[in-house]
């Protein structure tokens, strides 16, 4: 009599025998099988459901007899009367093994599923989060072998779970007794682990079996706007996004104002770390009532941000970033609590990890950019641009990639601007202007009719038109420059020098008249020449880093552009070539990958094996500083022109021919090449 | 030509040969002899001192010449220029090798250095503390290699203190800059880690070189009296003590009622909670201010407690202690922070040692105990009685050792006593009633003179005379006893039954008038039927609780008695004996051990040696549960009689002759021995 059968996973293809009447889930623990299983094994959490196949697999040499899983058993029917089960499904600790089978594990019975992302820039993200929930069965005490709650909820987790090395901090320790009570000695606990704790912690504890509800913060905190998901931590969905201001800019709108604001002002630091730290306090309230969940529910944050940001966040005054050698205070990745940060409205135990810094002006954010777009596994030369008001930039490819950080200023995030505005309903995200006519046409966020369509007046009453945002400044100067309204240098011509009417002095200066407002829809909206000069100084700043990392790697060409950062996804590569935001590359080469930061921060909150990942990929990063590097400030200089003074730019040429005007009627040089601090 | 030369210290015999022009550090070093460094050989600390002996050394086999070491450099010049060193000392890291040498360590030299204590009943104490400071040359960032100051000087507390593994809290790392930057990138480190840290961790940090001011606090946080002693971390010098009330008391005054509190009242344990950690944190400012230290100079505190006031402590609810299976929240010892238990007063990053627990109802304080007094290594059949609230008792040898704990409520610390009162200047220790006359003789804390001694009222005349303090009312009712003005049930005699006109009726019993006060020297002081049935009622718990063990342990006698607690060494032997407090021993073999269990949370906090070891001891200390054991209720009832109904005293008889009067003129029984609840 045969008394043992032959078991194949699939999709891991992993095969063993068991004795007959095995669960399993218990084949599966014994083959490493990913078959997730919350009640250890109970019938009472569903997560070890599996799809057992019938009949010939050819490919695996067997045949599956319709008897090959013991029958169904009350516990499943109970389950699937109750709360529903696909057909075909069974659960995985119910099922016994009772001759060859092959059993597939769907997807959402993995622990570590593969989050398939949308973008095919971007990679698969596997699931492995620090904290998860594990059902327990704890001894009752007894009082001849007398032994702490605590003690035996240890045990319980070493028997029915092998995990050893427990902690519990004292909110826990003051919940554990009533929950174990309540529960009748049957308990759930969020367990958490982060990449370098030595202990697990116990961050939540609940009577009986409990599930779902264990949330994660990722958070992209930029010097302008802090960006946040809120994903769930069993699977990676992200169930809501949000965006506040960072409150800081009323201390200074770029980095280096906020440190002189520490410097000049005692205290500063502490009021600035105070605000953000309020705001991101206010946004985990916000994002959850969003998403319907208790921000309690939020058991981790993960936060990428600059160096200045970091120290600020951290409560570490930034006055050393200000200066060379910009030595951060610390570099390596932190793990702490929320409540180190004042972040009281996240669970109580909640914990924070935040990336590691690469270097004093290169920061978590840039790390986490690295940890999305992995430059340091690409097949080619890959520059990744990642638009902020800080931008950071990665150049490299599977042998070396290079860092820096250029400080581009707000004005791409809509700062600066005189009609500037962040990206909301009623801003101006695209724009094109009918190089005969001059005239323009736009879109606003919030309809999908460009302005000269009928009915856009009705698509857009209820927002207005507002203002303009960082695409859309974008698109329109590249659009004025490509219309012959803008010349090289960057000037605005006249109405008489460009024959439209749209033009309006403004001072000696003049100005592009976008949008006529009116009491109904809005301001006037016009793109001055401060606005021009404001952009030209940004992109000056990114190309010119651009232009740096690749002196430094030996190339003058890349092979693939990617533009990133919180409103990368919406920056059309075309306008951004014409402006010479980014070096020369043929268009098709040119990506949008959204915000790499954020996303960056999102695997980090579900990976601890991709914490450890950027953690080792950091410290082979190379970092160029730009502060201190004369030739920045020539390639800045450079740079200045629309899209270059020197530059050729043979790609962009093949696709648009731009006129080339000159509207310089005072023959001296303007401002547009002045130096500039870092911002 | 000779190169080396043999290096012998002493005490450890130790030996090497080592190149000439070896620092004698270094050679120590190398063979892992105990000599202390805090600068790391740099000539500041001057902690490595040694005495290098001449001439022959028989014994070792070597003569050292007059040159054995190098000569006298600058460095050790000017340090003993400016600070002073003993004749014949030298600098460790200074003097160097130059041929066969007899180097000795002295004590103060040596980081795990033995404390000797007084008491002949009490171990010595091996210095192993866990936190200590070490002195620091932390590389200069370079713009090149960037990497944090933090990572830095986590490399050089690697390559010169071979330390890895480092952590550090925000409030550090936000000091760390300035720090760095002022000391001229040296500084010096608190280093931290208890004995279950995975990671180090840094508390405090200094510019430059600093030298001392690491304190600790031993506290023994009991029902009523809550002790503790301020240490120096480094030598574990006591440099103050002090005892305040538990301000719980109002919510009663033994441990039951405190859980009953908590049950009836909700927010009841929060309240009590708040109110013990508030007197501690009083305390440490006291005691730090009586040292003439600042309070924030305390890195380390460590508590002893009974189990509710473990959870009263750390927050956490105590009624799973008011009720069978009395089982804990937690029984290991607890790391945690002093912010976590808001002891404000403290270092910011102060870390907290709690010892475990044995049982329900067998707490820390018994571990430390246990810890002070190690039963678990003694030859013979020793038992330990730690007085208070709640007595905790442990009977055993290096085979076995068994706990138990008795309610024996606060009268032994002077509370539920007509005139009792705390151990404080003006309260009487001392009792004798001469058998003859009936007359008294007593002496007041404060003064060395009996209130019969000439002198005695110009002595007392500050204090006044103002109660009767525990080891004053255990004396005055033993002597009440011997003096034939009680019986052996507890009745207190009539003057006619007693012909002495110092006994006062008071309704329907009688009371012994000790003093008559008078407006100059403080109240009237007599010792009532109430008193002595309260100390019955005390004493009764005590002896069954011993008489418990005893029967567990199958033995009738033990070999050695060792009376410990807040006043432990203020009970007198005899008179316990005379009480029945404890078992019929010799009298040469009781012995009053003082606070064994403030004494353990010293060891503790100086060793964390000590604190591996008594957890690995507690683990094998048997608990006897006395509150459902039957047996206890039958020892209690028969041990209420002075000294007992029915256990003969033989070894107490041949001291003692006690007169056997009788005052029950009703007949009938009294209320002696009616049951009373746990506290």
């Amino acid at each position: 009599m045969i008394d043992d059968a032959l078991v194949i996973f699939t999709p891991s293809g992993k095969r063993g025998r068991f004795a007959l009447g095995t669960p399993v889930l218990t084949a599966a623990r014994a083959l490493g099988v990913d078959l997730d299983s919350v009640c250890g094994g109970r019938g009472i959490c569903s997560k070890c459901q599996i799809s057992p196949g019938y009949g010939e697999f050819a490919k695996h040499g067997v045949t599956v007899a319709a008897d090959a899983l013991s029958p169904w058993n009350s516990v499943e029917e109970r389950y699937k009367s109750i709360r529903g089960m696909i057909d075909g499904r069974r659960l995985g600790c119910q099922a016994q093994v009772m001759g060859d089978v092959v059993i597939d594990v769907p997807p959402e019975s993995q622990v570590h599923k593969q989050v398939i992302r949308k973008s095919a820039t971007m990679r698969d993200m596997v699931m492995d989060p620090a904290t998860r929930l594990l059902y327990l069965e704890v001894d009752e005490p007894d009082m001849e072998e007398p032994s702490g709650d605590f003690e035996r909820l240890c045990k319980a987790l070493a028997d029915q779970w092998q995990v050893s090395d427990i902690a519990a901090d004292l909110p826990i320790l003051r919940r554990l007794q009533p929950a174990l009570r309540k529960g009748g000695w049957k308990v759930t606990v969020a367990l958490h682990k982060g990449n370098h704790d030595a202990r697990h912690r116990v961050l939540d504890i609940w009577p009986g079996y409990h599930e779902g509800g264990l949330y994660g913060l990722a958070v992209d905190l930029g010097s302008t706007t802090i960006a946040a998901h809120l994903c769930d931590l069993a699977d990676g969905t992200v169930l809501a996004s949000a965006g506040v201001m960072n409150p800081q800019i009323r201390f200074g709108e770029d980095l280096m104002s906020r440190v002189s604001y520490a410097m000049m002002n005692p205290g500063g630091d502490v009021e600035m770390t105070r605000a953000v730290r309020a705001a991101i306090n206010d946004l985990a309230v916000s994002i959850a009532s969003e998403a319907g969940v208790a921000a309690t529910a939020i058991y981790e944050i993960v936060f990428v941000c600059n160096p200045v940001m970091h120290h600020l966040l951290l409560g570490i005054d930034p006055v050393e970033l200000g200066q060379a050698p910009f030595a951060l205070a610390t570099s390596g990745s932190i793990s702490l609590d929320a409540s180190d940060l004042d972040l009281a409205a996240v669970n109580l135990a909640a914990r924070v990890y935040v990336l590691p810094c690469i270097a004093g002006h290169v920061g978590a954010d840039c790390a986490a950019v690295a940890l999305a777009e992995e430059p340091d596994k690409s097949k080619d030369m890959v520059l990744i641009v990642d638009v902020g008001t800080n931008a950071e930039l990665l150049l490299g490819n599977e042998s070396r990639v290079l860092a820096c950080s250029s400080p581009t200023g707000p004005a791409f995030e809509g700062a600066q601007i005189s009609s500037g505005q962040r990206a909301a309903p009623g801003a101006i995200e695209r724009v094109e202007i009918d190089p005969a006519t001059k005239e323009p046409r736009f879109k606003v966020i919030g309809s999908d009719l460009w302005s000269t369509d009928p009915g856009f007046a009705e698509a857009t009453a209820a927002s207005g038109i507002t203002g303009i945002c960082g695409s859309g400044i974008i698109e329109a100067v590249a659009e004025m420059r490509m219309a012959g309204l803008v010349d090289a240098r960057g000037l605005i011509g006249s109405a008489e020098q460009t024959g439209s009417a749209r033009m309006q002095a403004e001072g000696r200066t003049h100005a592009y008249l976008l949008h006529d407002g009116s009491a109904e829809n809005g301001p006037r909206i016009l793109v001055t020449q401060g606005d021009i000069r404001a952009i030209q100084l940004a992109k000056s700043a990114l190309y010119a880093g651009a232009r740096l990392l690749m002196d430094e790697m030996g190339i003058d060409q890349v092979d693939r552009v990617v533009l990133a950062g919180a409103f990368g996804a919406h920056i059309s590569p075309k306008h951004a070539m014409v402006l010479g935001m980014i070096p020369d590359a043929p268009l098709s080469h040119v990506f949008s990958a959204g915000n790499a930061a954020g996303t960056g921060a999102r695997i980090a909150l579900c990976s601890r094996a991709a914490r450890d990942a950027i953690e080792a990929t950091v410290t082979r990063i190379h970092k160029v500083e730009t502060a201190i590097e004369p030739r920045f400030q020539e390639h800045f200089v450079a740079a200045n022109a629309i899209p270059h003074a020197t530059a050729p730019f043979p790609e962009l040429a093949k696709i648009v021919t731009l006129p080339e005007p000159s509207f310089n009627t005072h023959g001296s040089g303007d401002d547009g090449g002045r130096k500039r601090r870092r911002g």
